[in-house]
């Protein structure tokens, strides 16, 4: 058994970059001659046993792996309660981490996952095992406290505000007989940050998008339908982007699909393009398109940003740098010192000061009309998308993404019946 | 007057790289000190006399539409009907186009706009004006006669074979805990060109797209829905690509969004994953997520191919050279000599073998199942979507798209009441 066995497990859902940040963390660890198991599925391997042992994968896997979306050992959703409404489920993980001699645990992932990795470190601490927990942070939708921005989020970001530009060349060109009005549903539960990045497609009031809703304001149908109805009569057709999460006065929901809730408890949502798209022909009349990309936004490793990408491969390195050095239960996050040119530098924050905060848009980032950015969220916003990160493309025209062996660690313990 | 002018319009949907073929027409005609005009909003600005006079824009300009996607004069979805039914809109056409000496009249689009060509052409001759008639092949539907492939039909087919790709990393990260059926809605109203092209994301049966549903073959619900728990029950989760035009047995689309059609007829179709989503989360209780790309799939020029952008920009410049040549009723057609590698020329052919045609997949080209692609599907389809498109992005992390400045030319007959 290698004493110095750190293990990575991915968490929630992936992004376009969670792989480049597993690449940063094996190759740096590989720099100190440190073993990495991954779990297979996130905290679920972890806690079934069920290990990857990424030395059986050649430097070129790992080269490969810093450019391809998804998450390469699997994620899930899965997140551990308190320490005692879970206790059975965290001393197995201690179990585990034990029968493998791991003394560093790197969890990738949001809100949740930073919780989960203090805990973990709380419990070692109780029980004197000698483990150093680090965060590392991931998520598309921005959401992460005391962090600049999260890995993942400024290449989705990147792939609206483009997909954004796109379409609306699109719907411009075809509006005198056609759609005059489209509907682009963006990703965002609670916060409009995604939704806020299309801003970054146009500039002044007659470029698209015309109208952004956000999570932040309360969704006033009769609002919403005047202003579109004033865009296509000023403008000819209009671009509407809108936050899966944006909710009625009475805080509810504008469109759930079908209603059922994540593993999270939180609600899963969808539908809010089609909901309204039909309101906008029912009341208005035009010709309604919209567009749902889903998934597509958060896995389009082809038009990631090269900001985004860096930052994913730098909070990689660093977790491995501060989990060797024994700094516990700290995550690396990114911290701005100007806009323009984007500076920034990654340094540690306590996991306590991240976990389960949830960082909203500020006020002064949505235009007072509720319907826009503002120059403020602007400066915030453009450095995250700028540069292309680099992919290379196969003679078949893809991309050439890797397939990791994902060799199995043989197991050691009787199995988990949690 | 000029007397060497030469009448540009674009017509239908547009695509990520018609501003090519333009960008192709206008370069050509400069070599040949030929002025271009512009249809402003396709045969509509014709008819209207709204003309753009494209000598106003910078060789920079023209160079830039190159890779602008969209319809940089505005498109129109107009058809003209027999020449006894619309006799006074293609006599207004001809008067338009005496009034400003067109003596070649370029007509980018689809089936519809190679018969009004071909229909101008016949009026023309008849009326004794001298008019050479050439059409230019456009739509991301893959289904003229005659021609290989369409340009806007690689770009389309590359943007779906690389998102599908990308998404289906995303749901096998997450499908032990989270999404295990994912649905990709693909445009394509009669034939399933695009559905196809998902199929070059993987090869062998557990690869995604695991099932095509094509408008070719009637969707059978039933059958469907047992495929789709025979693949998560052995790959653990299913990529579905589905073409919008599917239909029952019956000849009935499966999804109709609101019943409307569009100026040529056609039904508004849309809705045909959530549809086939409901039905998976119905029947088979299985978490679902949906993506309905619309229009950022014909306009997402960043993920261009290469083989797709350069056959747009040559059959503008060939339409340029027949129209010159005075090789009347012709449309520059995508010839192939062979697959791998590819090679192709361009050629002549006449406009009444492209007219009113609509090329479908041969049956040949999908799977005995039903539910996938044949090897000879492939070997037509990979040389489409290779190469990537140059394209250059601004500091800002958007590519730099052109907006032409579109001057009008000073009308000269009475306004058309047509």
């Amino acid at each position: 058994m290698a004493a110095s066995t750190l293990l990575y497990a991915q968490s929630g859902g992936v992004t376009a970059v969670i792989n480049a940040t597993a690449a940063g963390v094996i190759g740096e660890a590989r720099r100190h001659k440190v073993k990495v198991l991954a779990a297979r599925n996130g905290i679920l391997g972890a806690l079934r046993e069920e290990l990857i042992d990424t030395s059986k994968e050649s430097a070129a896997a790992i080269a490969a792996l810093a450019h391809t979306p998804g998450g390469a050992f699997g994620s899930c959703r899965v997140k551990l309660k308190s320490l005692e409404a879970d206790r059975a489920r965290y001393e197995r993980l201690l179990e585990v981490l034990k029968a493998h001699g791991v003394r560093w645990f790197l969890y990738n992932g949001g809100n949740d996952s930073a919780d989960t990795a203090w805990k973990v470190s709380q419990l070692a601490q109780a029980f004197g095992y000698p483990l150093t927990c680090v965060g590392v942070p991931k998520t598309i939708d921005n959401d992460l406290a005391v962090t600049d921005t999260c890995p993942g989020f400024g290449s989705a970001a990147k792939y609206t505000a483009v997909s954004v530009r796109e379409c609306a060349l699109d719907v411009a060109a075809m509006a005198e007989t056609s759609t005059k009005v489209f509907v682009y549903e963006a990703m965002g539960r609670h916060a409009g940050w995604l939704a806020a990045a299309a801003g970054l497609a146009g500039t002044g009031p007659d470029q698209a998008p015309h109208l952004i809703l956000f999570p932040e304001r309360a969704y006033d149908e009769a609002a919403f339908l005047a202003q579109v109805d004033k865009v296509v009569k000023r403008v000819g057709y209009c671009v509407v982007v809108a936050s899966e999460g944006i909710r009625s006065a009475d805080g509810r929901f504008v469109a759930d699909a079908g209603g059922g809730t994540d593993a999270f408890g939180h609600a899963q949502l969808g539908g809010v393009a089609s909901y309204l798209a039909g309101k906008v022909k029912a009341a208005l009349g035009y010709k309604v398109h919209w567009a749902l990309p889903d998934y597509l936004q958060r896995s389009a490793r082809h038009i990631a940003s090269k900001t985004d990408w860096d930052q994913a491969q730098a909070v990689g390195k660093a977790a491995v740098q501060y989990a060797l050095a024994g700094h516990n239960a700290v995550m690396p996050v990114i911290v701005r010192s100007a806009d323009a040119p984007y500076r920034w530098k990654i340094a540690p924050a306590p996991l306590s000061k991240v976990a389960n905060h949830e960082k909203t848009m500020p006020a002064g980032f949505i235009r007072k009309d509720g319907f826009g950015i503002t120059e403020r969220a602007r400066r915030y916003l453009s450095p995250l998308i700028q540069g292309e990160a680099p992919l290379p493309y196969g003679r078949d025209g893809l991309p050439k993404y890797v397939e990791l062996k994902n060799v199995a660690v043989k197991q050691k313990l009787p199995a988990w019946e949690g």
